[in-house]
């Protein structure tokens, strides 16, 4: 049976790390929201999301459904798929550490959000550019180096090519999609960055020639950056 | 071999939801730098962060050193402690969506830290008072009771008392921890939303009550909130 998932159908958002390991993985899934005919549109989530049969509802988009099960949460989420999709190591030591990496991109991820709505989600970028020009300085300046000067030391101490072992990992992807997202965002911040981050820089650029992925890139599945999603390109903010 | 658990000795922060479970087991552990002796101190935990003999370091505290693995992220520690202390089921799709529950609550604490800190880390409370403000109304009046009555809602649908099957999980005893730090720093708020959660209420007093839990707290080992933390006291953010 085809994996479902469920999310914003305009946006890459947090369910871009999710459609990313489907795809890497040739998996057969269904992105709900997103389907051509009438049977598409968000009322099947939202449907989902506020079902009071269900005893295990998410809090929030993405979540995926796998037969009975219904997964909230991007990471927990990877972390069911990841040995499904043969996208994490099989020893225990592997998949945690793995994990981690996820976890630590998610933290990224949020921080960049972050940047465009530092007093909430409730009022508009507009109404917050002051306050975004102060958090997105910061977040160049010292986070964006941070995460990638982390992800380059790990690529270094293992192989230079993978963050976990020989294969490629889920967390690979996201890392992928973190740094497209900031090239995107913060195109000079993130290239100077990348600048000190090679290793990183090459794995972007590995993931994004993978027949699958660059498939995927090239099609009309893969929703274009813009201004509604976690990456957003507003220039005054890239200093 | 006892646990060894890294983190800031002045603060509950993300450390405390760790603390939490191995106190709820009686598990050996070592605070590491929480020890009496000239051995304490953070001194050990930056030593371990910077090693550059480690392959797999920790982005950031709290991390956990068992045996010859050693796991950052809050919640990657409590996955793999879940098992290990008998804080989670057995069976993979109560262990999903155990994880899926903290990852939520750490969603939660995200927030809760941007309410004093909305421009960032980098500047003091006293420098974003106003922009606290802003984001600290946003989070009492819409934040707070859609995280609680999510909560209220799964305790509900589940026996009332616990949030996954019959048997208490570390994330009931970080929901625990959850609602304590909502009410040290949002004393008004949380009473509030608490009054259209009874569950959630019920569950933060149960818990409190465990015998280990309530030794716990009233030891020496738990550390007094305080407005170095995540969850601050800051009357004019209580509204």
């Amino acid at each position: 049976m085809a994996y479902e998932l469920h999310y914003w159908p305009m946006i890459q958002g947090r369910g871009e790390f999710v459609r990313l390991a489907l795809e890497e993985a040739g998996a057969d899934y269904i992105d709900i929201a997103r389907r051509d005919d009438d049977s598409g549109g968000i009322a099947p989530m939202l449907e989902r999301l506020s079902d009071s049969t269900n005893p295990r509802p998410p809090f929030a988009p993405p979540f995926l459904r796998d037969g009975d099960l219904v997964i909230g949460q991007t990471a927990a989420i990877l972390l069911h798929l990841g040995p499904r999709l043969g996208l994490v190591g099989a020893s225990e030591p592997d998949r945690i550490w793995t994990h981690q990496l996820q976890l630590t991109i998610a933290d990224a991820v949020d921080e960049v959000h972050d940047t465009h709505h530092p007093l909430g989600v409730d009022l508009y970028y507009a109404e917050q550019k002051p306050e975004a020009l102060r958090r997105a300085t910061a977040f160049r300046r010292t986070r964006i180096p941070k995460f990638l000067g982390y992800f380059e030391r790990i690529l270094t101490a293992n192989d230079g090519t993978r963050l976990v072992g020989a294969d490629l990992t889920y967390a690979d992807l996201s890392l992928f999609q973190l740094v497209d997202g900031l090239l995107y965002a913060f195109p000079k911040a993130a290239a100077a960055a990348l600048r000190d981050a090679p290793h990183v820089k090459r794995l972007h650029q590995a993931v994004a020639q993978r027949p699958r992925i660059a498939a995927y890139l090239a099609s009309e599945r893969r929703i274009p950056f813009n201004e509604d999603g976690i990456f957003r390109r507003y220039p005054e903010l890239d200093g």
